[in-house]
């Protein structure tokens, strides 16, 4: 996975939390960690704490692609509304990220399922180039980058299995506001698929041939949606590495483990919950997935 | 069911439909027709067209409960924004229905499954009242009585066994944004579950032991939700009625046949669509649901 490692200070209505490990690369590889062997390609600034970097470690993240630069780590403060879909950027310094422009090692380059993490098209693009056979390319994106960068989106859209955005993106990439209309034109664009995240809705999953739509684990108490995208992402992809499945049945369990992966990160601050968690929580929360959708 | 009957005019961002068959018990008993027989109990006025009581008759449903007053019909005019779950009134007018209390036969008053649609909550138990042994009671509400007839409203709750409710009104009665707390104090009110509905993003059935979560019918396009939840509940009903289910799995599939009642009523003005309905229609959706949810 491609993507960033950062420094976030986070407000909700709940509480705060101030100068904690996040970033996309961060929460996809420790939530992806829980299943298969990952490989985090991003950059931090020489402040980059060792402590960190061997809990990243301790996960069993492969860290050959964490570039460590001279300057500060990328930094990001925000605040959410009292709806907690709603946040406000109070500040970013993107710092040594501004510079990022990713070599993967000959040993990166066989990888076989690729996740681009939210980062600019352009940049997602040369990194794709780079992976000399892959077999799942799934891509996220945002707002900022539709609305400044659509060419190189659209450029890389039709080499992407699996496009990942929210609805408030998939509205804005396709002009139409009803989600079946959205994503059917979204696919025109040329992904295999696309994953519509709808927060506290769920998520659902368009193909040509297929909808699937899986709601969200009902929580009582939601501490901080940040990351959940990402774990989401890396719950997914991870569980597709591992087994390797190609088949629709395959993407859709792969998809609730990401929102199981997504639930359990908003039930704290930052990553902090994934520090504790378990593959036994995780299967736990699978087997509440079943039950809570079965009928 | 007992509820009411009134002429619609509606405008949607898509388009307009004036003076057509509409109010609660209407979508509900022609919901519901397609799967038990179902006796309506409301009012209208001597205006009432003699075709429609002939298209109501024709569905099946018993209209020995349906009072004709010297008077004019409910009459109800509104229109939706371009977010469709926001809806003005433009114009209403009770007419017959504002003295409305009903008797019921002695035939009536062996009912077994009840639904008290959205109208006054002493109007919802003392209709109740004359039942003699009613096996399942569902409960429709809205914010007006909510905020208005708390009162009776909760001392209804508990002789409930199937609240029905939209997100904002769960939030409205409970004081709670959460969607899971906010139906943890419902249940505390007193009913054996609570049925959230959420629109575009489906339901969710809230009973002290589980929860069970289904979307909605991923539609290209949405004509008019009038009616949708009366439609809902009335398939939902008529299933439970038809298979005596009582079963928390009966429930979930009685649900998940609201939703595809619910579904079809949105893909046209009014109640037009449910008059070209079949059960084959109604039996595909349902399993489109099922490959629209399984993993």
């Amino acid at each position: 996975m491609v993507g960033s490692v950062a420094f976030d200070t986070i407000e909700t209505p709940i509480g705060r939390a101030e100068g904690v490990l996040g970033g996309s690369a961060t929460y996809f590889a420790v939530a992806a960690s829980f299943f298969a062997p990952v490989s985090l390609v991003a950059v931090v600034g020489d402040d980059f704490p060792d402590a960190e970097r061997d809990y990243l470690a301790s996960c069993g993240i492969d860290l050959s692609g964490l570039e460590v630069q001279p300057g500060r780590t990328f930094r990001w403060s925000g605040r959410y509304h009292e709806d907690m879909n709603v946040r406000d950027t109070l500040a970013l310094e993107l710092n040594v990220f501004a510079d990022f422009r990713p070599e993967l090692s000959a040993a990166l380059r066989k990888s076989r399922f690729v996740f681009l993490a939210n980062i600019d098209p352009a940049l997602q693009e040369s990194v794709l180039e780079q992976f000399e056979d892959p077999r799942v390319v799934a891509c996220d994106t945002m707002n900022h980058w539709i609305a400044s960068a659509r060419e190189p989106l659209e450029a890389l859209l039709p080499r992407v299995d699996l496009l990942v955005v929210n609805d408030e993106e998939a509205r804005l990439l396709s002009g139409e506001v009803n989600v079946a209309r959205a994503a059917r034109r979204i696919l025109e664009l040329g992904p295999r698929s696309v994953l519509v995240k709808r927060g506290e809705y769920g998520a659902i999953l368009f193909s040509p041939e297929s909808v699937f739509a899986v709601p969200a684990y009902p929580l009582e108490e939601v501490f901080d949606p940040t990351g959940a995208g990402d774990a989401f992402a890396g719950g997914l992809m991870g569980y597709l590495a591992a087994t390797g499945e190609h088949s629709e049945g395959g993407l859709r369990r792969a998809i609730v483990f990401g929102s199981v992966l997504a639930s359990f990160v908003v039930e704290d601050f930052g990553a902090q919950r994934l520090r504790t968690l378990t593959r036994e929580d995780i299967d736990r929360r699978y087997r509440q997935f079943v039950a809570l959708t079965e009928f």
